[in-house]
């Protein structure tokens, strides 16, 4: 198994870096920018879930307008921590494959 | 193009899906544990930058140790947002597409 | 100094209790619930600063729609993180005096 | 009440300006460098509680070891949020008051 079998990010990171640079934002995407924005997002990823119990938080599904809510805060964590990694020369593919990798051995099969 | 031109998390998803399993950790997987531990390893990640210029920030690579650092970090946030999609049925490619799409509507190019 | 001298929550400690008691929040304020919330609204403050270079993040308070949005944020975080502290038994003065000398034993001036 | 009846943060706002003085640290507490250090903490924090249930995170006082390390994290954010007040220019204390009185009016007494 290659890095993109197991995960293929390269057309979202080509369609990131069109989207920065048609809106010229390259220059506010600084690392710690994108570090702060990436928590707004996890923050408001977290309000979902703040006053649900487990069961509450296993059936979102059931109502669209929250589900498509979460749908879109997971999709901004990712989009930001995508970015994030783009910034800083991080592959996310190599580096997500490299600790699947570390966790396994980490946590061997029992 | 599709959703996974854009973005394809399949093989990630099975092999998280087998790690869990081979391990047990399942039960251990519901959204709000997943959340805390997504929140735990943004921690990490924000603490690589929290002293950094955005100079040294933009540099991480040049210092092999912390750049893996980084990258693991960067790996383990994506690990536990794509466990937590997974969890509460959340398709993350498609929920990425949307969001690009959301976005491009959002923030019409100038 | 003792532990008041340095730190003294206990008006608010009394005020957050009664104001839980009166609106029947107990129930809805577990040690997780209250921990997601402080990350929600971490998520907020984070917002504040993400797209500020630090010349900017300084002139906050000129800027009084701005500040006053900060001050709410950083009001928020304390009033979770002392909600927290409740529940889970923790004496937030005491707490903030022990790591004060620790930090101090750990960062001896230099 | 006062503001400082509610709460009185002026011990620490001194001892922590001192503690940074004594150690040349002003010029590392930029507003960013201490939002990033408050998100690292926030993140050891919820570390704690990611993998219990409800009732096991009510129980943490039962194991000293661990009751320590929450008592030190919850200081922690503390420290790092006093900070980030002082050097953006917010009085913690008529901040939390002032929103006190506004999440008064905002959920009334049923």
């Amino acid at each position: 198994m290659d890095d993109k079998t197991l995960l293929d990010t390269s057309g979202l990171t080509a369609a990131l870096q069109r989207f920065a640079d048609e809106r010229d934002w390259n220059r506010h995407h600084s690392p710690r920018n994108l570090m702060l924005a990436l928590v707004g997002e996890v923050g408001e990823l977290a309000e979902i879930f703040q006053w649900l119990d487990d069961d509450a938080a296993m059936r979102l599904r059931d109502d669209p307008a929250r589900f498509t809510h979460l749908q879109e805060e997971i999709a901004d964590v990712l989009l930001y921590l995508t970015r994030l990694a783009m910034v800083t020369g991080v592959d996310l593919n190599q580096a997500v494959r490299d600790k699947m990798v570390k966790n396994a051995i980490k946590y061997p099969v029992p």
